[in-house]
């Protein structure tokens, strides 16, 4: 890819510091500038070298950008595109990281203007647990995927230039439209995470919640594990997904309903056929990533 | 501990074949022997080294055996403990590792008669998602817990000794009764495994699945690692547990209830509450854990 004389990293978290340091460790990157809100965040990010400079001033920092990946909470982007809209130039691309489509590009839409045609609709589909700057590492696209949502107005060269950038982390890019995109990350990523989080809720409200953590072992960490995500971001992608997100809860639901049938009948045959589907589905998506 | 002589382990998978793994490292039996459904389940046992012995004949298994484990699946330990009634010493030691209490015990009483005092109920917290002698290790059981419910019955000696039997593969024992044992498990253990079948099943059974599986990521690989587990030992278990684990089961579509009514009303602050105690619930845990 052609190397980026600056990036602009709007929200320097997991993924945004992720991007600046796997750009930087292969040279292709000149400058990373992070505007944030936190500023203890900001400092870690200067001190473990995922930013070069900080600033409040979206003046400042978009002079001279090359690539604005915008890479905070969904709910709060429209107000970065709303600041972005006043100072970016047309030569400069912008891109998100929004683990929603259809709301991110809504927000685009709307505020951006002329410039909309040179935002590229992006989803890495890579994270942790954890968040923040110092959260980030250079390796967290390495051999993920990339979801890019180009609209039909979204210059092609733009869009090129993006998954340019992505594939450099080592990930590799694919596009689809927005729609698609909701509906598939509802089901596969935004319901698994709502069900760890009420499982664990479900604990945690219970007055002797301590005699029933001190015997979850292996199978409740893996399975809780993304229960310990920020509620804040997790809180965004529900209500901006919500009508995809309500659809698959329903069908969840019922399909527990299902469950309690079943187990209410005694009938084994029923949850042995459940099990056995369920598993031969997992082994062989498993077969199919390695 | 005193060293065992002869172990005898029934069901060679990978509980039974890790205990076996474990004690041998540290010299502490004699000779294990193995009895099985699979032939070739016991070959790859006495090929790794995991069994010193096997045979289909329980005289010949029992015949100078200090301690026996049923380590089956729990829908099957009821003919096992009726085949142990016939040939079992009364200087013999049984134990299980079964994932449920109630049923075990009932069926050990039932069947065993006056040898019923020398049976001291288990249940390792230790797995993996693998199943068979082949997935058994000597490490499984380091730094776990065992739970053992003894009955009022249970020969005082006979619990001392599983418990030390469990001590020297590295694992912590404490005690419960049968009761508390299965209404713990069945949220911490039972349900999430469901939970984990139930949503990989809803996938698989949809037309366009192969779309969802492709942009599945590490979030869904942790959440259903579970469900990659032998469907005949859950199958078993949620049966064995049925009363316990459908309470679980409504209190949890309650939640899924709740955030279906949280997300329909686009109540962002009733979203962001329900993840801030999970959250907060969960790192308390791992934390402890540490």
């Amino acid at each position: 890819m052609t190397r980026i004389g600056k990036l602009v990293v709007i929200g320097v978290g997991l993924i945004g510091g992720s991007l600046a340091l796997a750009l930087k460790r292969q040279g292709l990157v000149g400058h990373v500038c992070g505007i944030g809100r936190s500023r203890s965040n900001l400092d870690d990010a200067l001190r473990l070298g995922v930013l070069d400079s900080a600033t409040a001033d979206y003046a400042e920092a978009l002079s001279g950008a090359d690539v604005v990946l915008v890479a905070t909470p969904v709910a709060q982007m429209p107000a970065v595109f709303a600041a972005l809209a006043h100072g970016v130039s047309q030569s400069t691309i912008i891109t998100d990281g929004g683990s929603t489509k259809q709301d991110v590009i809504a927000a685009a839409r709307a505020a951006l203007g002329p410039r909309f045609t040179r935002f590229v609709p992006g989803h890495p589909i890579a994270g942790t647990e954890h968040a923040g700057a110092a959260a980030a590492f250079a390796d967290l696209f390495a051999k993920r995927k990339v979801v890019l949502a180009p609209e039909t107005e979204t210059d092609p060269e733009a869009t090129a230039i993006v998954k340019a950038m992505w594939e450099a982390t080592g990930a590799t890019v694919s596009a689809m439209s927005a729609t698609e995109h909701d509906r598939i990350f509802a089901a596969v990523s935004h319901l698994p995470h709502l069900l760890a989080f009420a499982l664990v809720e479900e604990l945690a409200l219970r007055p002797d919640r301590a005699d029933f953590f001190r015997f979850a072992a292996g199978g409740f960490r893996d399975f809780t594990r993304i229960a310990s995500s920020s509620p804040e971001m997790w809180r965004d992608i529900a209500i901006a997904n919500r009508s995809a997100l309500l659809d698959e809860l329903r069908g969840y639901r019922e399909r527990i309903e299902r469950l309690e049938a079943l187990l209410a009948a005694g009938d084994a045959d029923g949850l042995w056929n459940v099990f056995t589907t369920a598993r031969a589905a997992r082994n062989a998506w498993l077969a199919d990533q390695a």
